[in-house]
C-alpha cells in the first residue's frame, strides 16, 4: 500500500529498564530538535518529567514503541485508532515485531519521516463473546483458570466441530502470532501474507490432535462446556474477561488491520527476519 | 463455479481386491444399462475381459475411481487432462480425498450425472527440476535415498534461506495433502480453501526446526548440498527422479487444480470429513 | 513382593456423582454384612448420613477408591501412611491408576481379602522447598502463576544444567505420571518397572527442547530465575506453595514407594492397561 | 568399574579426510615414539602406506577412533571384542560418541595409558531375527524398503501389543542412542545410567502414538505383518536384512556392553556432555 505522510510521532516506551528510558529521552530530544512534533505517552513523560498524553487519548501519525513484543501488542490495543502504523525498537526478551535494534532508531524514525518505507498490513482477529469485542494482533487464548485443572472446550468452524474434549486451552492465532505463543505450543510458522488462522491446544487429552489451519473468513466458536473449572479469555497476553460454563467466544477476522512499519521491502522479508528469530529460539533465551 | 454437464465416465480401480473389481463390474453394468458411455481403464477391463482404454489416453467428462488415495493420487497424474473431475469411493487404508463409500457409489454417480454436485478446486503444487516438471495434487518428497543416511539440504522461500542442515528430507504439502503424508510427519491440517503451502521435514537434526506454511505465490527451492548421499524426488508418492549432490528442485503452485466431485456443500464440508478422518487415526490402523 | 494380609478396608469416594455415592453404599453393605470392618471416609459418610473418620486419621490395610485419577491422587496424599495399598475404582474422564470397573469393586475386594492379588510398587518423588517437603505419586509442576506470562527456570540434574531459559513451566514426573498430565504436555511413556524419572517442559521459548528421562537415585533442582512472574508448585495437581524469585525446589525420590493393588500380574499388564488407556486419548474425550 | 590396563593400542579413522589420516599418522607415530604397541587398522594403515590389521582380526586393550558417530558404531561392530573400550576423537558431524577434540587426543591417549580414566559401560541391545543375531550400541530400526510407501507392524512388549498400525519404521534405541537418530525422530532423551530402552515410531497414521520406555530386561518384539513392502532391518545405521511379510524381530538386552573411556567422571558428566550436543542441535548442521 502506499505509505502516508507521517508528522505527528508519539512515543511509548516499557518503563522498568533504564535503557529504554534513556532511549526514549534521546529520541525525543533529536526529534524535537529537528522540529517533528513528539507525543510523549503519560508513564514514560512522568519519568522523563516531560508532559505527555496517555496511549487511549493519542493520536499520531506513526506509534514509535521501544521494548518487547509483549510492550508493542499492549501499546495496539490502547490506542485509539487501532490502525496506526507501528515501529518497534527492540528491547526485550521476545522481540518480533520489532523492526530496528536501539542503535538504528533515530535513523530508522528518519528514513519513515522521509517516506521511506513500507507498511506491513496483517490480518488481526475479533473475539466476541457477549457484548465484549476485541481485537488482537497475535492471539486470542482460551484456557483453565486454575492451574492443571483441564476444561472441556468444544471448537467449531463454520459450524462443524473440530475438537471436543478436555484439554488446558486452545490458542487461535493469527499468522503474525504464530511466531508468538503459539509456536512455543509446538505450532507451525504462518507467513503473515497467508490469509488465515491458526488453532492450537495447551496439553489436549486428546494425543491425536493437531494444530488446525482455518482460511481468515472462516468463523470459529469456542464453547466452555462443563462441569469444570472457570475459564480465562486472554487477548494479546492480557486477562480479559473470566468465564463461566455455557459460554461462548466467537472469533473471526477483524474488520481492521495491524499496520506494521518495514524499512525493509518485498516477498522474502519475513523469512529473513524469521531466520534471526529460530536462531535466538533455538538458543537458550 | 458452475459444475459442467457429465455425459462420459471414465472408471478405474485398484485390481488387487476382489470387491473392488466386483463393485467396478456393477458400476459399468448399470451404467451401460442407463445410456451412459462408460470408458473402462485398460487394466481394469483387462481383469473383467471387457475393452478398455490406457488412462493416459482417456478423456472423460467425470472420472470415478474406486480405491484408496495412492488410487486416486496416481490416476490424477496419468490422466491427459490434469483438471478431469474426479469422483473417489473409498476402498482402501487411507480414502481421505474420496467422497463416497462402496454401496453409495452408483447413487452418487446418478447424482452427479443429473448435475447435483459440487466441485471442489483445490491448489496443485508443480516441481520443477531441470526439464521435468510434475504437478502434485498432494505433495513433493524430496528424501535421502539411502535409509537411515541423512541428506544435507538448504531450502530458500522467495529466494531467502528457511532451512539449512541434515534430514531425511522434506515434504512440500498442498492443503489437500496436508492430511495425508505431511499429518504423518507431525505437520498441521490446512483448510483446502486456505491459499497457501506447507513444508515439513522428515527428522532433522536440528531439533528447533517447525511446519512452515507460505503464500501460495511464493516460490521455494530445495537444493541438495553436499557430500551425502543420493536423494529422491517423489511426487504424490510415486518416485520420480534421482538427484545428486548440487541439484535444485523448484516448487510453485501449478496452473492447473485438482477438481474433486463433493456431494454436499458448504463452507463447513471440509471440517466434517476430517472429523470422520481423526477419529480413524486416532485409532488403529 | 508378598502380599499382606487384609483385614480393616478403608473407603473413599468422589462425592459429587450419584453413582460413585450408590456404589460406596454397596460395597459398605456388602462388606458390613460378610464381617468386614469397614472405615468409611468422613465426607462419604457424611452423604450416606453413617458414621466416618477423616482420611487423615485412617488407617486400613487397604484403601479402595472409587473416583477417577485425582480421587486416588488426593486420597494418597493425605493417607498418615503413604504406603497403604490401593484399589482404585474407575469413576471420573480420567483413571488410568484404577483398576476395576465399578461391577466388578465387590467381586475384586473379595479377591483381595482371600489374598488373590498382587502389589504393584511404584516410585514417588519427592519436592523439597525450605522446611516443606511433598511425596507425589505422578508429578510435581513448577509453573507460572500469571497465565500466559512464562518464567525464568533453571534445570540442574546432579548440578549440571539442562535447561535455562523461559517458560510457562516443568514437569517433573514418575514413571506413573507419566501417562497423567506429562504425556498430555507431549511427554513419553514410561513402564512404571524403569526406575527413572521424566522432565517435560510446558511451552518453553527454545524449540529444541526435549523431555529427559533421569535416573531414579539423580537429584534435580528447579531454579526460579527472575525477573518474571511469581511460580506454583503443584503436587499432584493441588496447589502447594506460591514460589519468588530465587526459590529452589529440589526433586529427588521418595523413601517411600506408591502401592497399588493389581488383580492381574506378569511383566505385561501395564502394556495391557496401556492398550486402553490409549485407545480412550486418541479417542474424543 | 576399575579401569584395565592398557598396553595395545588400536587405532582405526576415517578415510574420506586429509585431517582425519593426519591426525591418524600424527597419534601413531608419537605413541611408537614413547614405546607403545600401535596396531593400526588395514584401510588407515594402506593410505599411510604402513602395514595394517582389519578390524575383524584386531585385539586392543584400547581402540581409539577418529571420526564421528558412524565411524564409531561400525568399529564397535566389527571388533571381534565387543567389549573392547573405546576412545571417540571428535570429526565428524554428530560425534556424541567421542570424548575428545582433535587437539587433545594425544594427550588423553597418554592420561588413558597412565590409568587416569574411567570406563562409561552401556547397554547394548540384542537384534534376532532367525539365525541371525546382531548387537547394538544405538538402535535397531525396522523400516519400509520402499520409500514413501508403509509397512504394517505389530510391537509387543513382554506378549502384550503396545502398537499395531501402518508407519515408515520403528527405532528400537539404547539409552545411548537416544541422543541419536531417535532424537531426530522426535523421542526424549535417556540418561544412559537408565536401565531401560526405547521405542520411537517414524511417521506413524495413527496419530496418538508416543515414544515408548521399557524396562531393560523386556523383551520386545517386531512383526511385519502385510500386505506391504519389504522392510529393512538396520543396525546402527547399516543395513543386515531385507525382511517379507510375517518377519519377527526380537529385540532384547544383549549380553554384552559398550565401553566408551571417560575422563572426566561423576553422575553429572552425561549432562554436560548433553549441554554441548543440544546447542550443536539446536543452532544449524
Amino acid at each position: 500500500m502506499k505509505t502516508p505522510a507521517i508528522r505527528r510521532v508519539g512515543l511509548v516506551s516499557r518503563t522498568d529498564q533504564v535503557e529504554a528510558l534513556r532511549l526514549a529521552r534521546g529520541l525525543h530530544d533529536a526529534l524535537v530538535k529537528r522540529g517533528v512534533e513528539v507525543i510523549l505517552e503519560s508513564e514514560v513523560a512522568a519519568k522523563l518529567k516531560l508532559e505527555g498524553v496517555p496511549l487511549s487519548r493519542m493520536d499520531p501519525d506513526l506509534l514509535v514503541v521501544i521494548g518487547g513484543d509483549g510492550t508493542i501488542l499492549r501499546a495496539a490495543k490502547t490506542l485509539p485508532s487501532s490502525e496506526t502504523p507501528i515501529l518497534g525498537v527492540k528491547m526485550g526478551k521476545t522481540c518480533f515485531l520489532g523492526e530496528v535494534d536501539p542503535h538504528e532508531a533515530l535513523r530508522a524514525i528518519e528514513l519513515v519521516l522521509a517516506g521511506h518505507y513500507e507498511l506491513e498490513e496483517n490480518l488481526k482477529l475479533r473475539a466476541i463473546v457477549g457484548d465484549l469485542k476485541v481485537d488482537v494482533v497475535n492471539e486470542v487464548l482460551l484456557m483453565t483458570g486454575q492451574p492443571a485443572k483441564v476444561v472441556k472446550l468444544k471448537v467449531e468452524v463454520e459450524g462443524e466441530e473440530v475438537f471436543e474434549g478436555l484439554t488446558d486451552g486452545v490458542i487461535v492465532s493469527t499468522p503474525t502470532g504464530s511466531t508468538g505463543y503459539a509456536l512455543s505450543a509446538h505450532g507451525p510458522i504462518i507467513d503473515p501474507k497467508v490469509e488465515a488462522y491458526l488453532m492450537v491446544y495447551l496439553n489436549p487429552l486428546n494425543l491425536g490432535v493437531r494444530p488446525l489451519i482455518v482460511a481468515a473468513e472462516s468463523v470459529t466458536t469456542l464453547r466452555l462446556e462443563g462441569p469444570g473449572p472457570k475459564a480465562l479469555l486472554i487477548a494479546d497476553g492480557e486477562v480479559i474477561k473470566e468465564l463461566g460454563e455455557g459460554s461462548v467466544v466467537e472469533v473471526r477476522r477483524s474488520p481492521v488491520k495491524a499496520r506494521f512499519v518495514r524499512l525493509r521491502s518485498g516477498r522474502g522479508v519475513f523469512y529473513s527476519r524469521l531466520k534471526d528469530l529460530m536462531r535466538r529460539r533455538g538458543l537458550r533465551d
